[in-house]
């Protein structure tokens, strides 16, 4: 995941050219190639524009140049905006002339099928050989309303004005950067950037978010995604955006299997497991809304609020009904509704009527007809209670004998004297208006508002999560990476890994994670019935007896595991049964493992996917025969400590059962995270050659008991056969 | 839950007075007194108005009368709207006077503790002897656009100009009244009542609904409630609407614990677990919506769409993205995305340009700009398509060159043809105008739309279910219950019941299950260590000892279970292990049970628990000793018949299990779907004697080959010893 920053290479250009062609321009501002430049007339772009139209000499007022080559000088970028073949002799022509870089928006590339591809593919070798980089094809274009080079063709931007501000929306999707600018634009909040990347043959959003990161200017990036290719890139940003203190939010739609096959008809996307998806940004720390709706709300409240430093939510409302809505709406996205502290409560009621409430929620009655400026003398109350980690007002009814203006004035001043964010829910439109007018951030009902806060609550916590062992993390991290150090000996530990089949057998697969720090089942490899009495003598207690074999992963379906064996008779016997099976089965290589019993509090279970995508993916959860059925399992991106996978655990049915319930002891659940990371450094060590782990039953004791794998079975990962493919 | 009708006397008079006084008459229209006049004016109401105004001899330009005894004659209505003492004696005047119906306006009462409540009761009790219902007090009113009759002091009928349509709106708050009725005539929908109980000292939200189902054009009855405690009115209100095919749809907030305590402060509303309200409101086939958002969301959708018959939708959108969105939003919402048949999607290819999406969903791309009719010209070809139960446009883009009018008045004709669901999630206002200007549903997401097209397919599902097993049930019910036939032979089994502590011993537990049906295990009863012996040798098998008492409900945690005895000295040394544990507890009456101990596959619990509003409610799920902890349970309402067991289990984790994964055959679910059944009639037939039922596990089987119950506890329902309360 080393950042590779020569994919940033001519974005600089891309983003802030000192002169653009427009290879197709019009003089007709409604076409694709007129469009751009009537932006750029109009939003002060103060390069060189040079419309390349072989019919005219001038479009939209502008000079026109009959073609690439008779300009004065390679430009910065082109815009690309005929069709087909000429549109492929454009971009050629660019890549021979030395511009930096080309924003294809001419269609039926990739996105048609297995020709458009090649010649897609052909167009970007090209370019890529002569160092320029290529925006598309199939993309709407990008505009940067900060200097005003508005090179995309959207009719959005003669729907609702443009405004300059602090946020940058980058979309794989035209429509959908449009869309996002426009709801932006509805609730007031100024955009400088709007970038779709449409088939990224070359440039991707990754890349976009990292170049609009070096902007100081910009405070917020907005990502609209159909697939996730490009993580290490995806990454790189997150880490730059860590830094500058940005949130970094997206949309990665596909969720279901049904929207993910919408998304490979649309854009050709590559599914991913959703929930890896999840894993994968909150590793990252980059906040996933769930639409572009979502998406948007989470932006208003992120650039008109700090945030959230913890859960607890006042609400205040003129309307009791409200106040059991928005506390309902608070609980269910797990923020927190807290008492106010007793001093507080007696300045409420020294400043409310009787009959208001002045424990939390706030109802403040309709008394505020009567007294307009009750939000103003109600607030700074409040404003330092620890129940107070964030406000919720909440305004329903507002109709005649309302002094709305004062109330948004009172909000407003309050808001900004405030390092806590405060929230508005307007149920009419014009109250929303009177708010948003005055900087506050408003929504439509109270579980728009609660998702938002508790979203940048979320953030909050990440970024507290950052200050703390994250940084241990990223140290440990480089000092165990194989890529880094491919001479260490944990890379020997895969270097001579063999099997007849893609599996190893349990017993090399215990002792690969014993040499990884896990704590397996005491065990003693066997060959005969002989040995295996020997074993049992020694361990001298009950002892479960396994025939082993690479070629039989799921052994327990075939009955070659026999439990509680304690005399040497029925140790034999059960021997020579499972010698029968595998003879039967034409299993020769087997071994026999016998292993101690082992008594324990819980069945937990540990595993690991190799994702052709993300990398390793770990597993934790719970455990037994019924794994995948019970499906109480959460998923973690290594790196991670033994903190994150305490507060995975917790998120989980079988995190309720190891604290502790029905008189059980609370179980060893820091041994079972050990067990945890140290299986993620295996997975990060194996740098691909192992495609899954999986652990089940890790048997995990009582507190200061430890946590031990009971079997595992490592699945290597096969290079396709060249000869069988 | 029998209809008690005399609820419904004089509520006719409340909806449609032919006369009506008003108690504290004001020529200023923004008053409380004033208010109602200016609406029953300005809305054609035809009755007499009889303003009663000590100081002036008319208001509003109507003549005024000094006092309720003045009158002419006793009015069918009378709106009380002056405060505190003087209130009351209006309202006991009135009754005294023979008024029908009063509407208490004036606030001061329960709400504020006591002493009000005091007050309150005095008044109510005062009026129902002499037959005159209240509405109130603390109540915003009452309103019927269908007559005119608004008496209501409402700011909202100023703020949003009514118009008489097939709504009914009902609330305890009354600022949710007017909310929702705000919500609804922002989104063109016609209202009729809207009615708000306030206190309900006496009529009821429930009353209220039963008596708008009356009124033949009332098409859809929406409902805001913070508590439920009149269920059997609500319930009779549900079975009106079901007869009439009129959807019941209602908000019960306070879900959270922090939403209730509001409640409570708001409304003085009695918290319900909040599982068991949504047990109670699927049992009756009343939607449950989230918030007020979400009622008028579903209302818009039912109001203008016939029920989807089926869970499939079609998605058509002019953007790619909107298609992915879409359909992750369906998916989330329990709704499915089939592909289109093979003679459709070839229809779909002729019509659409070739970089189209002819599959479901259906991208018709950008190509829209070019032919504005192409929604006019795809939706019929989907019509009949067996992958469409209902449809769903998606509109993000539509600014300049797209011609809405035309997308609008095309999806209309399609839709009023349809008899499928049409929807339109339209981003832009315009578009959206557009769009509800010709009658069809529009939501501003596709979350919205889904959530409630999902919510229009639960309540189909609900009729066909009527439709179906429930006659029957209904049927059974009649024959069963012990307040119609008091004197069955199943009310003897609770009659006789009794012992020293409030439950019963696990022996008189299960053999009172056994009575209603149950299997359980078969066990023997003894009082000494050689009448154990001989029913071990009775049994000639493995067995169980279990030491029972009434006085030791939860007897595993003493020590006293014994499991897999299979000789008479074990059998004898656990016998006085437990008997010296028993005598160290002070236990003397203790029985031991001899059982045989039982295989089955899964380990599954029934529960009882008698609600003090909502009666019993039915627990199915996993058993074990995690019950509590693994919360994998649904509740059920009895009567109930297996299929219902059935469906729930199937949202289960345990259901998974039960249908048979990893080798394991499938489970007797139909057995357990009985036990549950047998044990709802028990619970019924109990008529609340018992408080309290707990049997874990219920062990299943492989199919054909039942469930058995092993372990039950009984609690029986105390009565406070008034001595000792």
């Amino acid at each position: 995941m080393a950042p590779d920053f020569s994919r940033q290479h001519g974005l600089d250009k891309l983003l802030a050219p000192a002169s653009i062609a427009i290879v197709g321009a019009s003089d007709n501002p409604d076409k694709i190639g007129g469009r751009p430049i009537h932006y750029m007339r109009r939003h002060g772009y103060t390069g060189t524009l040079y419309p390349i139209n072989p019919q005219r000499t001038q479009v939209q007022g502008e000079r026109t140049w009959p073609n690439l080559d008779a300009l004065p000088a390679a430009p910065d970028l082109a815009i690309v905006a005929v069709a087909g073949e000429q549109a492929v002799q454009a971009v050629n022509r660019c890549a021979e002339l030395g511009v930096a870089a080309a924003i294809v928006i001419s269609a039926g590339f990739s996105e048609t099928g297995a020709e458009g591809r090649a010649q897609q593919d052909a167009m970007t070798a090209r370019a890529r050989a002569a160092g320029m980089r290529i925006v598309g094809p199939n993309s709407q274009g990008l505009a940067n309303f900060g200097n005003g080079a508005i090179a995309c063709f959207s009719t959005m931007f003669l729907e609702i004005e443009p405004a300059d501000g602090p946020v940058a929306v980058i979309s794989q999707s035209g429509g959908m950067s449009a869309m996002v600018y426009g709801l932006l634009r509805q609730r007031g909040l100024g955009v400088r950037h709007v970038h779709a990347t449409g088939n990224e043959a070359d440039v991707t959003v990754a890349d976009l978010a990292c170049a609009v990161l070096r902007d100081p200017e910009v405070r917020i990036v907005l990502l609209y995604l159909e697939s996730l290719q490009d993580v290490g890139a995806l990454a790189h940003a997150a880490a730059l955006a860590r830094e500058r203190g940005v949130p970094l939010v997206a949309v990665k739609s596909g969720r279901s299997e049904a929207g993910a096959r919408a998304a490979a008809s649309h854009t050709g996307a590559m599914a991913s497991e959703d929930r890896v998806v999840d894993a994968y940004f909150e590793h990252h720390g980059i906040l996933r809304a769930r639409d572009p709706h979502e998406l948007v709300r989470i932006a208003e409240l992120a650039l008109r609020s700090p945030l959230p430093q913890g859960p607890r939510v006042v609400v205040v409302s003129n309307s009791g009904a409200s106040c059991v809505l928005a506390s309902d709406a608070a609980i269910e996205h797990g923020l927190q509704i807290a008492p106010l502290a007793d001093p507080t409560q007696r300045e409420l009621v020294n400043r409310l009527p009787g009959y208001a409430t002045t424990t939390n929620p706030i109802d403040i009655t309709a008394a505020l007809l009567s007294n307009n400026g009750l939000f103003g003398q109600v607030l700074p109350v409040i404003a330092d209670d620890p129940a107070a980690d964030m406000f919720l007002i909440d305004i329903p009814v507002a109709g005649r004998g309302y002094d709305v203006g004062t109330f948004a004035a009172d909000t407003a001043a309050f808001a900004q004297a405030s390092t806590k964010p405060v929230v508005v829910v307007a149920w009419q439109d014009n109250v929303a208006a009177a708010f948003r007018a005055q900087g506050v951030a408003v929504y439509a009902d109270e579980q728009q508002a609660t998702r938002a806060m508790a979203a940048l609550h979320r953030l909050h916590q990440w970024q507290a999560r950052n200050a703390g062992h994250r940084h241990a993390l990223a140290h440990r991290d480089s000092s165990t990476s194989t890529q880094t150090n491919p001479e260490s000996t944990t890379t020997d530990a895969f270097g001579s890994l063999h099997s007849r089949s893609s599996f190893l057998s349990e017993s090399q697969s215990l002792a690969l994670l014993s040499r990884y720090g896990l704590t397996v089942a005491d065990h003693t490899c066997c060959t005969d019935a002989d040995a295996a009495v020997a074993a049992w003598r020694a361990i001298d207690a009950p002892v479960a007896l396994k025939a082993c074999s690479a070629r039989l992963p799921h052994k327990s379906e075939h009955g070659l595991v026999t439990l509680g064996l304690n005399d040497e008779c029925t140790l034999r016997d059960a021997f020579d049964r499972q010698a029968k099976t595998l003879a039967a089965l034409g299993i020769d290589d087997a071994t026999w493992i016998v292993a101690r019993m082992q008594d324990g509090l819980h069945e937990c279970a540990l595993g690991m996917r190799h994702d052709p995508v993300f990398g390793p993916v770990i597993m934790i959860g719970s455990g037994g025969k019924y794994v995948e059925a019970m499906q109480d399992v959460a998923l973690l991106l290594p790196p991670f400590s033994a903190e994150d996978v305490i507060e995975k655990l917790q998120g989980l049915r079988i995190g309720t059962l190891l604290a502790g319930v029905r008189g059980d002891p609370p179980a060893d659940i820091a041994a079972f995270a050990r067990q945890a990371v140290q299986l993620g450094d295996c997975a990060l060590a194996a740098n691909g050659k192992l495609a899954s782990i999986d652990i089940n039953p890790v048997l995990v004791r009582a507190q200061g008991q430890g946590a031990i794998a009971l079997d595992a079975l490592i699945e290597l990962t096969t290079t396709p056969d060249p000869e069988n493919p």
